[in-house]
């Protein structure tokens, strides 16, 4: 049997924005989710989550969608560029946490399945997704709980699996006009359709349930470190990067811009206070220098073999 | 005598980076602008000029750039691709100005002069440039204002001139994934190399000189509206779109990224504090809804014929 059960990820993927939702509330404990759901024109719609002014999260944005086209456009696969103008579907749930504290980082985690089908052709169909973790000040620890949960996650399909895809999340959120990456990294998939269907599937489960196990107990952790105005002026200005990263180079934001999506969904990952300073460079030996000297560094190992 | 005169060019676009920041400092009369020179690897370099925090400008910055390269990136010429891969040069004066006031509006100018050059053929050179504006609340004197002077400066260089040129302005300043024009235009033009160099140069001196023609009237105009909290919020809010034009549709903020040109100075169009909100649509009837219903039309004529 050559298609996919589009069903059984639908279920799952509705599931997981239902549980992380949850979880984020029972975090935040003062605000909660409102949602509000929509149809697409050319085919399909989804069901957006936004929390706003929290206690906790100064914004948090859930997304499920599942939506469907004539013409698959450029963005959505990286390495099958033959598969532009096929029809497809795409499915996913994507969300995008700006915490108030400046002390817990801000986070992106997604997984997505598409298929493209062409008549007389069986369906081609892959999964992608990942999460990556973008701190304002560092911690050690915590880095090393993120891709320590990152790994294990990845072991039961293979040795290679984490390497691979910790390297490419480092390469893929990358901004190269500050020669500077996002963030810490984490996992980061495409293209995946080796190993069967199901193989596949159950891999990109478990990156979609390793997400809470990897960024609550950052939260946890953090969520009582008190901060001033110096804190807070450096989130908002780190925050410019992620506009930067989201607008100029993240393929799933052109791929939604493109594709006729839902604006302010896929605008939602935008932060909801944003500063741009001019020239701006940290005091040497502040904890703002540290994080471009210990811990914004693509490529860096932090676990060890 | 084939070979556009370079340094003319270059007098005249300093001396007009000298005249504006001039101005602009005299508007407002508490802050004055900070300048860096700076030098680009491949090759040239620029003149930076910022002033932040200012008692009517919270931020304006006015950049003079000459840069020199082997490849000429595609972002470079909208109707010559095929120009992609020759040495040029380019140059140019660019400006965006973030008023503190919501009532004086943002705006952003440039005239700028490309030159591509292959060996054993003349070099191929052309202008372009233009002034728009992005208002926060309507003023429709304002907006018939700004248009008059215009088309009164097109007028000598024909009368199609000034219709061309504002039609180009609403096409490009057009956020497509809003479905929403960026301000209420004004000019753009680009590939200007028909009639002859002196008369190309002169029409570019022609927008350069008008820009402060257009724009001091309306900050002098607005500049003791007061306004208060729901104002400043709104203009935050408004300041997303102008993030998100530019890093996402700008085909000048793409060819400074790509050309490897120095990010600050290139990002110096970023407004200094921005605001987003998911699903924001203005009261009924609202100062703020105005400016969507009257003034945010593109295509709208302006000046009665």
């Amino acid at each position: 049997m050559n298609y996919p059960d589009i069903d059984r990820v639908k279920t799952y993927l509705q599931n997981l924005q239902e549980t992380i939702c949850k979880k984020i509330t029972e975090l935040d404990g003062k605000e909660t989710f409102l949602e509000q759901t929509w149809e697409r024109a050319e085919g399909g719609g989804g069901r957006s989550r936004v929390l706003t002014n929290g206690a906790l999260f100064e914004q948090a944005g859930v997304n499920f969608s599942h939506i469907k086209g004539e013409q698959l456009p450029t963005s959505a696969s990286a390495h099958r560029p033959e598969l532009a103008g096929r029809s497809y579907q795409a499915m996913g749930v994507s969300l995008v946490i700006h915490p108030l504290n400046p002390y817990i980082p801000t986070t992106h985690a997604n997984v997505r399945f598409f298929m493209a089908e062409k008549e007389g052709e069986a369906p081609v169909w892959w999964f992608g997704g990942g999460f990556d973790l973008t701190p304002y000040y560092g911690f050690t620890e915590d880095v090393v709980h993120w891709h320590t949960v990152a790994r294990d996650l990845c072991l039961p399909f293979g040795e290679d699996v984490y390497p691979k895809y910790k390297h490419w999340c480092d390469e893929y959120f990358f901004l190269k006009h500050r020669n500077e990456p996002r963030g810490i990294g984490g996992l980061f998939y495409d293209d995946l359709n080796q190993g069967g269907f199901e193989h596949c599937f159950n891999f990109t489960q478990a990156v979609g349930d390793g997400f809470l196990h990897a960024y609550v107990p950052i939260v946890e952790k953090r969520r009582n470190y008190s901060w001033a105005e110096q804190e807070r002026q450096f989130q908002l200005y780190r925050r410019g990067r992620y506009v930067e990263f989201n607008l100029v180079w993240d393929r799933g934001t052109l791929f939604g811009l493109q594709s006729g999506g839902r604006t302010e969904s896929i605008l939602m990952s935008m932060p909801p206070l944003v500063r741009w300073e001019y020239d701006y460079h940290p005091e040497p030996n502040s904890p703002e220098e540290k994080l471009y000297t210990d811990f914004l560094i693509s490529g860096k190992e932090w676990l060890s073999p």
